[in-house]
């Protein structure tokens, strides 16, 4: 941590800042210049530290962060790629991981049908919605328990590793009864005795980025599910909000090489979300597999002009085949398969 | 809700269209422009309908939303201003209603401290978390059942209204039986299963917009409360995430006057995490004044240096009673008090 | 065009806005629905119509636009994809074409050198800023003449096609003189006398994205050039900017595939400025390639630790030959060539 | 500036840093902390030098700027509060200054009739547009020389000062024989050869903050500015690009005490563009003035409905009169007058 001081701050003031350094413990350095002084502070734990305890003194102008504020998600913690091993499948080994499934779980019929169109095209997760959050308490909110039902029966009859969306702390035994890997959604990404629950049920956890959080933040979110679930933790990017809305989210496709810079999990993207419109969805997904993502999840639906949500981004199975077979060549291109 | 068709649609394509809507229940005008069609659909809740039920219709380039899609937040449902009371107070009546404390309840010295101060200056309702949502999980996280002890302790010294936030569904019946107003934070906007739980406990409830949310999405996010609480709903500005950061947010000082013309809805405004330093704090409370907030809601400690959260955007009290002398003129210049 | 009247607005006023309506030419049609009044104004040229002429008159809450604002770029006006031919070359062809160079040019041997691996690894276009627009005055900024003589001679030595950038209207003779692309940097895009000015030119034009613009604002812009000459317009694609600062700009990937559907125009991606940092380069090359750009235009430079400006994005020429190499698998793997 | 090291990097990295810093004359300061090593750079130009030239060295994981990279304008080069005074106003001084007038200049009536209103109201400022950027190179751009004789004929009449924007680097000098400050515009503000031929022409200037812009950069470009005309730059922040658009831009009313915290320049406020709705102009308008800006410029028409350009923002005459009437008891309300 670097503490910058107001120009012309008096040989006191500096004293007082760097008394405080000392009584937390840390190390200190402080570095006198022409016009202006900074201060270092220096200990293996800054990190953890809130800034703010320096900016309030007197005589500060600015403090700057030099170790990251996540820490069982970083690099430094652990530099091993961390590999999340569902029944056999790798997310985050060298094979791209194609998860695939309807925004909203409808019908046994329905799930069935994607779950073996998923499984032919040699997908190896199924998604699917039985707890919905929606922006309006006016639309469908899922089929809650039948809808977890309905996945376990496609999980039985397909062998597919099922991910599903987990919305208050109360469901999260009930869904970990039904379903291999828990989603934490974009919007509950703060929401931390949500976040919390989950890390206790040691299931492992899907952690979308919040469509306004840093990347920083998503890794902070990533140390809560940590410290209970042994690494089993998958990021997934899924578009983020910015001033354009030609597409309905942002894709940052940059965060990937960013995340596996800085932290050891393994990274997917949702290109659905991102794309928001069924005719971008494929693009997006080319480009994530060419950027090093560690698999796709993507909405997929038997009709998806009589969906219940998300009709607009989800593909049909004969797009949906299509696309498989383009991220299959893109993924040997890298030296990767699906 | 318009229909705009892609150029050169046919009239077969254009008749499906016309169809579904009608299967819908809707009335349709379809508009055969020289270059292109655009069809109205029309009808007193085609604000309730998602419009990827048409966005998915061969033929269709773009469909745009006429009505708002929400509802009970709306000044079509409600053009009266609404006026939340709680023991006398009115917020949204023509006072500007003073809400101040600390970040975190730390300590009962603290909060009484504080609620005194409060009292003093005119101030009406107490702030203090007892619950904290923190981004790191290794940040303080409140003093919980304790914390809010001392709030009402602190409460009934001084007959202060006391305003609290309740970060999980499980503690509502808690956090309701000792404070006068729930408060769901930023990160919780789109917390359903919370918007929910705290609907049903008919307390009032303070909403903040989440930091990158629409004032669309927050009025949707209000209709959620709004179905179960007798319209006992406060709206809370406390700036967006923007590109710059040199204020922690950018106090969207629009909203106000947005908000207003929109609902029927109170709104206070936070300088303080907008702010996120305590210079600025009075600033941006004396613009909110200006533009017309129906109420502030300050973080103030008696010692900013040792607070144990927010520390940087909290005021000290001398701080504090100067700007709450700013504020009342400012006030009174518009026309209110406080 | 649609003109939403306010909730109950008095049939007079309806009428108002009608008669305004076809007093500018155009066609009219009235909804009167159960709750609001919405009106369609018709006409193949409503897109050039200012919103405001309605947004002023009494009774309308709000004017939706539905034709796009922008003409010559949109894919009403031309419906057949513009290939831009230089010496040649295709933009917007079957092939990616590789466009590379350094950010400034620093040297006759620099440039050289740059132009002799571009030519190497099968690229068209040298890339080179002889006069550099600087966010500091006491940057360098560009050797102006003296570069542009040395990218011709580049040119001459490599049979390359050379693109520079003009930053003022005085310079458009002098760099048109010189070079066979003019490029419009992001900070450029809606200098419109600038845009006006290489209209004139009639030479090509490599326009690159505002890094705050929407993709409609990037078409009207190319519309200022496309009046003037004959379809060679080459949009790029840079990065935009958000709240997240963990590449220096986030490349809009999404845009790749809008841009093809709104528009005729050949669209190429610049991912040194999006990622800021060499390390990020290749990746947001490789999914820009995966996502259908018809070019990339990359920063290289003999010696990036000594680079004059943009070393932390540059590549070295052994990273920039390997990026090649994969570049090339990823364009066979979707049918296209480098 | 701070230089971070990789975890783990060598001595012989840290010393190739350490030597690059010595080479660049600077004095430098290695903290090798338990598990980073940071370097200090110090030295009382440290703002000039570009972070690349560090980022691109071996072993550097990331370079933190301490000072700031402007410099002319920044409070370290000078403290005192800059007034910028013109025909004896003073803007940056203790009153606030009105700026106002129409969009563009559309006649001599039109100029005239909006001169003697800003005169009759007390204000002291004339706006108005004559040569006009806009988006569409279909729209109406501007009278120029027209519209610049009537600008001068409406400061004969009524004694105003007179403000308007200057677009293209030709177009200065005659602007500059016209008016009595320039505007460069916010698509303008990283035009850098506007800049330096504005900066030029000694008059006083008028810079619009960018809409994507940080403080950082717009303070960068005032640099440019400052170098040539002694000071006489007035900053005006009118609203930045978020991800809502309910009102055009977002107004940061943050900027102001933050740019008078960095800066000794003056900053006013231009709300109509912020707006871009003449509804919520007074209330952006009345916060503006309360967070403690210079002075306000505002859009007014004798007859919005039939403005060339703006005429949504733009207020009517008695909206005008009322809305400084606001102004006024607020001005006086934090020790002010208008």
């Amino acid at each position: 941590m670097i503490i910058e001081m107001e120009k012309g701050a008096s040989q006191k003031l500096i004293d007082g800042v760097v008394r405080k350094v000392r009584e937390l413990g840390f190390d200190v350095q402080p570095n006198i210049g022409e016009k202006e002084t900074v201060i270092a502070v220096l200990g293996s734990n800054t990190g953890e530290v809130d800034t703010q305890i320096f900016e309030t003194l007197p005589g500060v102008k600015k403090v700057i962060r030099i170790m990251s504020p996540y820490k069982l998600a970083s690099r430094d913690f652990s530099n091993k790629k961390t590999i999340v091993k569902i029944n056999g499948v790798e997310i985050g080994g060298s094979n791209v991981v194609i998860m695939a499934g309807p925004c909203a779980v409808e019908s046994e019929e329905q799930i069935l049908a994607c779950a073996k169109e998923v499984k032919k095209l040699g997908g190896q997760i199924l998604r699917g919605g039985a707890f919905k959050p929606r922006t309006s308490p006016f639309a469908f909110q899922g089929l809650k328990l039948e809808g977890l039902k309905f996945l376990a029966k496609a999980r039985k009859e397909t062998g597919l590793i099922v991910v599903s969306e987990v919305v208050s702390v109360n469901d999260v035994p009930l869904v970990s009864e039904f379903v291999d890997i828990l989603q934490i959604g974009a919007r509950n990404m703060q929401n931390y005795s949500l976040l919390t629950a989950v890390a206790e049920s040691k299931k492992p956890v899907l952690l979308k980025r919040g469509f306004a959080a840093t990347i920083e933040e998503w890794l902070m979110a990533a140390d809560y599910l940590l410290r209970g679930n042994g690494f089993n933790v998958i990021l997934c990017e899924r578009g983020v909000r910015t001033f354009d809305n030609s597409t309905r989210f942002t894709l940052d496709v940059g965060a990937i090489p960013v995340v596996k810079r800085l932290s050891h999990l393994p990274i997917i993207v949702d290109p659905s979300h991102a794309a928001g419109n069924f005719r971008y969805v494929p693009v997006l997904a080319r480009a994530a597999t060419a950027a090093g993502a560690d698999g796709l999840i993507i909405e997929i639906h038997p009709d998806p002009q009589n969906a219940l949500s998300d009709g607009a981004q989800s593909l049909t199975f004969s797009d949906f085949a299509r696309l498989i077979g383009e991220i299959r060549i893109i993924a040997e291109a890298i030296g990767r398969k699906i």
